[in-house]
């Protein structure tokens, strides 16, 4: 196997990913022989529909609506899944494995779901099973957290990992327009789905902060056991809000680990104007970790998309081409050596954005403050602006515990001078 | 080899990299173990004094001051190579490659100047030789440019790499304050040596652009064909103007590919406030590339000091443990395939912005903006401001070639009525 001068691929999946991954193999053909020493030939592409019509030119003897055609070909090195979900992927990737082919995958719900049995097999047959895509698109993310930083014991991994509602989060803010409103334009642009579920409530940013985490505490992540929200309550009066307070609000994907256990979730955060992340906009992706020895590092780019994720696919490929010219594929196995227990997040320490409406009447910003700290929750600032009889009272929070915050608010919010809890916001330093 | 259970590391120099490295081993010596099936053992360490106090408790046996009882011993796998300097240091590493060691360097001036052979070297031998820690401190950003991101073809580099000058650059955009001040209070907080030449005459940066462009570009690059500016010349009126315009000012390295070749340079630099270099504050560093296929990416951290440098290179001893593992060293060689001849600056062609005082009577800008003309040099935008009898004018060009700005510059800096230029500088996008 060292000394081969061509590297058999075949593909499942000619999509966004597919396409890209073609793409790229095709025109940076010349300086990847020669990275590798080695010609990459793709021999065999699996599609759903033979007739759709594709932006890539390629030999029909090549494609095939059979996926056996390349999970057992014989002649094929190395297996791209590049057609999601988890089922069939799952069971075509299986059989790659089973057939002795190194794995290239993009697919972050097989990898957040059924990602750890799947290293495993690779490992036992000494094959490379390498997903550099599933998160970031064409950020190098994965192999950094897995290698150079390697030397590492992380306390946080966060992330904005999901460009469309980091798209339609910075239109909000940038524009004061409402959610309802950008949603439709995104959809209409292409950059949110017909059904934009997975995104704007937070799945797909779950499965991806699973992903990261796994890596970054070397653990399993149980899925289930994330905590998830996703951007559909927040309003352009939050934004307008955050912004006075020196802030900005993105959806965030978070990793911690603490002597406790690990806790991990996705929801709406406000950042500080300064935070590493607060800049990262539009369909931009950005992940923030922090190190014991690196400190605080953040990797910034094209989160999606057909050419970056194709640059992450092909990255993958030459990982596996150079360890094949050293018989050393299965170089770098599954990296979760540990089962750490994880946290639910009531127990979760942080600050708090709230913003409220009560009765304009004397007293009222007292009486509010006095159920705060009833339930030890002190209170950092507070505006209080006046429409009409209506007093609005944004405040923002110390360092508390959420269970405490939600306890107050469930009094608050039976006071008979609170018109409504507006919404609430876990404020991230 | 493959199934060693220690690897046996030696050190030359410990200093404020290899303290950073011993630390690193250290504390996170469990987690290390997990990753690498076996156990980083520091069998021996070279430092100048013996006597020196230091704030790493080592055993004495260890330490030694003669450099050969690591180079020559023939149970240390891999010598790190923490000394800096390009002699004695290469000379060191090219007798640890010729007994057979894997080297790991954070040397940026060594492989600016000998990296080429030295990396040939090792190839020949089937050795690694990796140096993450020469450029960005614990950033990752050579293994992602040599492995994730190999599947692009690169037409830009450019990255803030200095953390002395960007923390003086930062203090002098925040505090409106001369550079002569804040140079000394860095001098005085131990962030700026006593002789700051290197870091603010650009040196330091030339180096790490130079290892950045080479494997970006996978060229060599003759460092002499650098053109090196530091930051000395700046104002504090170029920073007050500069925020005006809505532009920061970095130090910067660039390198780009055109059809022609490979130009490569150091000198501060306007940025839009928007670029993703330009909230890269202080001390930390940020490396800027574009690709392809990923489109534009971004790394982020701290680019100096020992715990980070030490991550960079603790990421590297495990890179090389595995491949040993493998029995696979000398995987991944030097990746300059190419000998892309390098342009020279005169040909450049950027953005400038121009600030110069004149007499203030009538019909002075037209004179300034129809000498520009004569040169092909169009005006994007101009400032002018009157202090007593004396006009201020502050121009930013369109995109123009460099020799017809220097020409113009020197038509006007000869006027009667042109007091002075006070500076110019390039403008990047």
């Amino acid at each position: 196997m060292a000394n081969k001068e061509k590297i058999n691929i075949g593909i499942i999946g000619l999509g966004v990913v597919g396409s890209g991954t073609v793409r790229t193999l095709t025109r940076n053909a010349e300086q990847i022989h020669s990275k590798i020493g080695a010609e990459f030939v793709i021999k065999r592409i699996a599609v759903r529909d033979l007739k759709k019509a594709r932006e890539i030119d390629l030999p029909p003897s090549i494609v095939t609506d059979q996926v056996f055609d390349v999970t057992d070909d014989p002649e094929i090195d190395i297996v791209c899944e590049l057609m999601g979900g988890v089922e069939p992927a799952h069971q075509y990737v299986k059989r790659a494995l089973e057939n002795g082919k190194s794995i290239v995958t993009a697919n972050k719900e097989m990898m957040a779901k059924a990602g750890n049995d799947l290293l495993h097999l690779a490992e036992s047959k000494k094959l490379d099973f390498l997903f550099e895509g599933s998160v970031g698109g064409g950020i190098p993310i994965i192999q950094p957290l897995k290698q150079a930083l390697a030397g590492n014991q992380f306390s946080e991994v966060m992330g904005i990992v999901n460009g469309t509602t980091n798209y339609i989060l910075t239109k909000m803010a940038n524009e004061g327009a409402d959610y309802a409103d950008v949603l439709a334009e995104a959809q209409e642009r292409g950059y949110a789905e017909p059904d934009p579920t997975n995104d704007v409530e937070g799945f797909d940013a779950q499965y991806k902060i699973a992903i990261l985490a796994s890596i970054a505490f070397n653990s399993r992540i149980d899925i289930t056991k994330i905590s998830v929200e996703g951007i559909t309550r927040l309003t352009k009066r939050d934004f307008e809000m955050a912004k006075i307070l020196g802030h900005v609000i993105k959806l965030v994907g978070i990793g911690q680990e603490t002597a406790d256990g690990i806790r991990v979730r996705v929801h709406p955060a406000l950042l500080a104007s300064g935070h590493p992340l607060a800049s990262v906009n539009d369909v931009y992706n950005g992940i923030f970790v922090r190190g014991n020895a690196v400190g605080d590092a953040m990797f910034y780019g094209r989160g999606a998309g057909s050419d970056p994720t194709g640059s992450a696919v092909v990255g993958d490929l030459i990982e596996i081409a150079r360890n094949m010219r050293m018989d050393a594929t299965g170089r770098l196995g599954c990296t979760c050596f540990y089962e750490k227990p994880m946290l639910a997040m009531d127990t979760l320490k942080t600050k708090y954005y709230v913003r409220l409406s009560a009765w304009d009447r004397p007293k009222v910003l007292a009486s509010v403050a006095s159920v705060f700290g009833d339930f030890d929750v002190s209170i950092e600032s507070v505006e209080q602006r006046t429409h009409h009889d209506e007093a609005e009272i944004v405040l923002m929070t110390h360092r508390t515990i959420e269970r405490n915050l939600i306890s107050a608010l469930d009094i608050l919010g039976r006071l008979s001078f609170v018109s409504s809890i507006n919404n609430w916001i876990r404020v991230e330093e």
